[in-house]
């Protein structure tokens, strides 16, 4: 392609101007900071899971994003025929698998949801290894540093392959890829990790990103950047979790495209 | 009449004093933000939706708050319960149609609410239009400037006359109305559309002043006054959303007397 | 015993080391805050309703905590189910019995759940009261003074001797009995009441602190000195109840062992 590659501040600078609306199935926890996060980057969240009103909704939204985090039957089959619809209209979809390999009923599901061909999977180490079927995974926890470098990268790989979904696996590094490319995001703090919902609401943003983006892997390796640009901001002033979050929302608001293409660490 | 008319610092004087339950059958993602709205000033906040112990509850409170921001089926069989038994025994209740618009299954859910007579109907432009049929509104996005405006306002009058309730359209200016009279409210910032839940707190309070006070039409626009003020002055330290959010809770607490009625912009 | 008694920072410091994996089954408001105040003093939380994984979950985290502030009939199948787990794998559990006393339902609920032997009940001193049968408590409300003092910790002691759980009633001054023993904790701030869900967050706290620690009793009273600790610092600098819920988590994770053991008030 003869275009100039856009910069992370074009895609912050179209979320901003085109306001994308974001439907979100998302976890109980998530729901405050997930729809806060959108409206500080200027898209417009629609929380919806009631199986009368999904697939109206889907069919005029620019992506849809997909959370297990507190599942349970009647939401899993909200999520199942929202990703469903999704793929017959062609409204993109982000699948952020939590917990996945905590336990075998979050398996089934985000095994299933897979299957209904997510446009991005978000999601830690430990999550991408346990849905790549790479490793067995025994706990809830967090990625240990081994899964977090090399092991992470090629059950992303994995996984993008046999999904046919961009993959991105969030650490200390983030690496998004499409089975083929690799993109690595060093963005963000580890305090980030403090807040619950931080990852959440990161996969909302990719939504609104893909949503209004041509090229989905670069699309999402920008919402992470833009993310992770935002947390470091917001750690310079912050004295613990509860002030990291709150400057979160002001540094996704604030954020100019030069101290967001200065700081940006994304290597291809 | 002819006590004096009460200004807006005896309506938020009266709900510090007292500390009025109200009963919130809302959204997934408006619960913190409600609850806490509803402590900052003083009031007590009750959220359940068990129709085992709605009627119960819906009996001993001040005021209802209905709230379809995320319904369901069995959500909805809640708050048509919870509404019909603040009809049986005097409850005054507040209808939020959150979407109201976006898609039929809202929009039968909505009619059916607004037929148990809430005492006041709250949304923005395109909801109030929505539910007054006065348009066909496509999306689940907010007012615009032509909405804002000469249609929000007669939809909001049309509306409360075939609903027999106080119709509150909140938007740059607010307007009150029983159908015949108005009440024009003039505060608050557009940053406020920032935070998520905001309009649905603000419907929280809402019922908080009409729980004490005699007069609804005038409750209501004072309502609308003591929030919009609050986000006036949250506003002049804020540096986005996060810290405004923040700030608000602190200004409906701090908020006196003096500076209420001064700031406060009320046009009958 | 001969061994020295733990001071309450070290019962922090293990918390802070050991991140004991807390599953709540928590109300819809509770469950950000509840969250982030795990997450805050290195705790790490899971929330997860679906009876699907219930069992598997419960069996390998430290601590359950289950609040019954927005029952309905699916979730409380949820809480007992987890709760008769918890007792069959040996996982201790906080229950928070929010409300009890305000409707029929939840005192059935509350009634059942406490036959099935939590380690530990937390809740205010209407509550307390409730759930005791020691007096009829007519209201939703917070307790009055009267209850505060004698007739509260009189419930506790009758609630703990009946049910075998340690009871925690919280109020100026809390109190942490096992029906013999009795710890009084007079940390804390009044304002912290103005926050929604403070109550609730506590009880995960405690669940934190009684996963890791031998002494039910004394782990308990040490949680209600850390997050009464932190309040009152929280509370130096804050302006409102925004300001204070932000202070809070800040202080979860900054507080050190000189100034906790310093200003915690724990009298035995």
């Amino acid at each position: 392609m003869s275009e100039p590659t856009p910069r992370v501040s074009d895609t912050l600078a179209e979320v901003r101007t085109r306001n994308p609306l974001v439907h979100s199935i998302t976890n109980l926890v998530a729901m405050d900071l997930g729809a806060n996060v959108l409206l500080a980057v200027g898209a417009s969240p629609v929380m919806a899971h009631a199986r009368e009103e999904i697939d109206e909704i889907v069919s005029v939204v620019s992506a849809l994003v997909v959370n297990i985090g507190t599942l349970d039957a009647g939401w899993v089959d909200s999520m199942e025929q929202a990703a469903a619809k999704a793929g017959e209209v062609g409204t993109p979809w982000v699948l952020d698998p939590v917990g996945v390999g905590a336990t075998s009923y979050r398996n089934e599901v985000a095994a299933r949801l897979t299957a209904l061909q997510p446009a991005v999977i978000r999601g830690n180490g430990s999550e991408i290894v346990a849905l790549a079927g790479a490793a067995k995974v025994g706990g809830t926890r967090g990625v240990d540093s081994a899964i977090e470098s090399a092991e992470a990268l090629d059950a992303a790989r994995d996984l993008a392959q046999a999904s046919q979904a961009v993959v991105a696996v969030t650490g200390s590094v983030d690496y998004v890829t499409d089975g083929t490319r690799v993109i690595a995001v060093a963005n963000g703090v580890p305090e980030m990790a403090q807040v619950t919902a931080m990852g959440c609401a990161l996969s909302g943003l990719v939504g609104a990103c893909i949503g209004i983006g041509a090229d989905t892997l670069r699309s999402t390796a920008h919402a992470l950047a833009v993310y992770g640009v935002a947390g470091e901001l917001a750690a310079q002033h912050a004295h613990g979790p509860g002030s990291l979050r709150m400057r979160m929302l002001d540094a996704l608001t604030q954020l100019d495209s030069e101290t967001l293409n200065e700081m940006a660490s994304i290597d291809q």
